[in-house]
């Protein structure tokens, strides 16, 4: 078998964490699963979240294959028993033992993690990215989620010329001085990826803008045209400053528009001719429309593919994600991706599934004759670091 | 390789059936193919249904790797060559040397299946359960296809006073002394899933209904908005009730709407906080998009995914269905299912099919250091039978 | 394993090709590599297509999966290395020293190619088919694009009365004196494959035809309504001249329709009564959406599916594809099929892949208990001969 463990890793998508020291063993399953119905979640839905519902909700996300895994690698990493109680104790003593930082660096050296490209959108409030550089000790570049300047421009209440500059300037400004690597966006939350392409006129953010300002609820589909527009203003300017355009695409917890989050519905928007010139990358591949994802990466010029989220909240799912991405993706252009937050463990146990995960992939390739072994360890490296680092010019 | 066949099964989804001591070969293979292209279907689109065309059908029903595997386990059970004529001949004779009730609890016995959850909405007219629970012997659960009683209440042409009224009461009395364990829709084939949960008001229903008895066939999108204020009131009962909900998800026949049948559709009305403490039951996980269930399983605490009819109907996908739902479902939200009906044999071959199927899936997880191999035989535990016993509280 | 290098192939779906004696290593790449973002698409966009630009696009497309099979695959066909360099030199070189005719007569040998059923309306200006056939050697039996009749009898601009006529007497003339076999319809990159069943009526064709000719460029969905209606007449024809009708399912560079190329938006059309008796090829098995297609394979009796594009051009797909469309699909309602083009080689090097998937997705089916091997070896010569050799009546 293919051993990939001793080559480092670009994690291309994920977000920071804050520093926890003293966790629950409830609180760190919290903490560590996939987004999913929370208690509010249930409260919000006026039922009752007693004791055997909190009991309900921790048994669920406690039996994804996602956490079985995350707990047995932990588990063999501190050397006890696989269980919550065991694994939950080693990481809070060693915390107290070692101090925070040296803990969660010595995670991402375990996982050979060299570079974290962070969406700093989540979790909100925003977590301080100097502190959180010093915590983990290797390189953190961060990309900038538009919408969380649209939300902030929309609260300030502008009218369109203000708002018009006070959108182009706090893009350019995170692009130039502000150190963002490139540009984000979750519109598959908000009002969906069938982006009409000729949004680009700024006559359309007008029209938007004041219809939201002044419809009192009534705006129809303001809200999404001008979500549309800001999506290719987005775009022109990532052509102007030469940085990638990360897109979700995909599932994303219980918010995301499920019916409008697939890759395919983006088609017509990256091979409209004023936008082919930026690259994009597609987060998430689009899982589990990842086929859709590859296809797209084949056919047009400038598009790159995140393997996260999948990898590894999709539990067993990694090498199949890894090769049907593949069927149609070029090897340049797929990317490594955890997608993980809230807490070290994560990130270093999706690097240990994401080079299984390759190395099997990899290996059914190299049986059925399409690559020699140097060229599937060629194309692991470039998959879980090198094309990475092209893409966001950080080598 | 992991061995699950003294595992008892409950069959979380599935249909009664009448009794039938003696089938031509291609009677039989009518009887227990999946619903498809018939000499009806045929007849009905202008086309002389000849000899050439009734072979061309039973040719086509043999060839598939459903039937295949069908046909070549029901000749290990006779110990007789694995031709239609061989078995069909075989097991006429059984019935005809034991009785149609001692060779179909046999069968049943052979699966170790102790329960069948049944659909007794198919086949029309409906199945007397009292008779088919004797002929199979084993424990019998029953779900109230809401659709047979929204056509009976149209049919009867009552005004909506009337016809709220017999709805609800219709509903309660089959969850109460009905001796129904829960609700089942096939919306997905009559207008789809994309279902407004703002249709729970009544004054929806009272609208659509008035313009379908009044509008003579011009009643435009009423009998959609009828359905779906019947889905979300079947919503509200279930809850009241406590009792889970059934909806078909995924291809089933000719019929389904094969553009309205996918659970991302499902989606906003599962989240819905009005219906957060319901209990839903995605039948056929959706196949062959399967992975927005196990998704939606996992992002939402109270959905649970059916394997049936992808199991055994899409033959070899049995594997593949099992590990892509629990990519993200949690383990303790799936459920074996067959949607099997016509005669025993099925139900037994599809038993077998399941296991296996389930063997491997988990044989991989355990190769791919996900669990250990007494998790692994637990995990198959739960989705064989533990998982369905606890949604319909059938213990 | 399995071996099936013995077997004979009938080629369900490819294109015509030019001779082309001396390529360039570049050039050699463009020939044979899946049509995606070229130097002129990037132009279209603005961009300056510089040394720069050229060494992505070609890097891009050598780092596929099928361009490393085929380049490996021809590598030892010439017993030389596997560079382009090497491939295109030893190409170059077996050509002038045999002349091309006997070069290609080789390579579709070698591949026990025996009848190719070409497309002719892909590449334009159309490949001339006698000349094609003396340069291939093997049988060669064309089916004829409706749009590019549709295409010509728009820019004559006849009335609807001429149109009409020449429409049904060009298809008719296609499948009577013309030789083509079949008809082949690429809507899917046109106007998509939602089409109104009840668009069969002529009216239709007339008011929309009228609408196109007079409302320069305001005419709305009358190009549909009018491509609608041709696709509906058709399947007439069709019907009329037991010809089968091969329709584009799925992707297709970068022009398709992304959003409205699945099978499953045929499905209404497909069942509709007027339509049951014509034979359906379902092009590309609507890859990535395969498993669709394979359910209505199963669900109506005259559907088949082709294995095209999938196979060779997402690379390792090919045993995925075959063993997710025999989920549903029977054994003889499933083709091979290669949609190559350009030039000899991949004709080739798509035989062997698609051999050598059938071998693995049979042997699978072996070891899960669904045939013997001796079947298992028949229907691999059902799906790379017999089944097409049926349906084209090409015996």
């Amino acid at each position: 078998m293919l051993d990939f463990s001793d080559l480092s890793v670009v994690d291309a998508h994920c977000h920071p964490y804050r520093r926890a020291d003293n966790l629950s063993a409830d609180e760190w399953v919290n903490a560590v699963s996939f987004g999913g119905g929370s208690p509010e979640y249930l409260q919000a839905g006026g039922i009752e979240v007693d004791a055997a519902a909190q009991a309900m909700l921790q048994r669920v996300k406690r039996d994804t294959l996602y956490f079985r895994y995350m707990l047995r690698r932990m588990a063999e990493f501190f050397q006890v028993e696989a269980t919550v109680d065991a694994v939950v104790a080693a990481r809070n003593r060693a915390i107290k033992d070692n101090g925070y930082g040296v803990y969660a660096q010595g995670l991402h050296q375990a996982g050979k993690i060299e570079t974290l490209i962070v969406d700093d959108g989540h979790p909100l409030p925003q977590v301080d990215l100097r502190r959180f550089r010093a915590q983990v000790g290797v390189e953190v570049l961060p990309v900038f989620r538009i919408e969380a300047l649209i939300q902030q421009l929309l609260d300030e209440d502008s009218a369109w010329p203000e708002f018009q500059r006070a959108y182009d300037e706090g893009i350019a400004m995170a692009l130039s001085d502000g150190g963002y690597v490139g540009l984000k966006s979750i519109i598959a939350y908000r009002t969906g990826l069938d982006i009409d392409p000729r949004s680009r006129s700024a006559d359309q953010g007008m029209v938007a803008l004041e219809k939201i300002r002044r419809a009192r609820g009534r705006s129809g589909d303001a809200i999404k045209n001008l979500r549309d527009h800001l999506f290719c203003r987005a775009i022109e300017l990532c052509i102007d400053f030469d940085a990638p355009f990360q897109v979700h695409t995909g599932m994303g917890d219980w918010e995301v528009h499920l019916d409008a989050c697939r890759p395919a519905l983006l088609m017509e928007l990256l091979r409209y001719p004023a936008y082919r010139a930026c690259k994009f990358l597609l987060v998430h591949t689009g899982y589990p429309y990842h086929a859709e994802a590859g296809y797209i990466a084949n056919a047009l010029p400038n598009i790159w593919c995140d393997l996260s989220e999948g990898l590894p909240f999709a539990g067993n799912a990694g090498a199949r994600i890894i090769a049907e991405v593949l069927e149609m993706a070029p090897l340049s252009r797929v990317c490594y991706g955890s997608d993980t937050y809230g807490s070290p463990e994560p990130f270093y146990t999706s690097a240990l599934l994401g080079k299984q995960a390759l190395a099997q992939a990899m290996q059914q390739l190299i049986n059925d004759g399409f690559m020699s072994e140097a060229q599937a360890r060629e194309a692991a490296k470039m998959i879980l670091s090198d094309n990475a680092r092209e893409l966001y010019d950080a080598s």
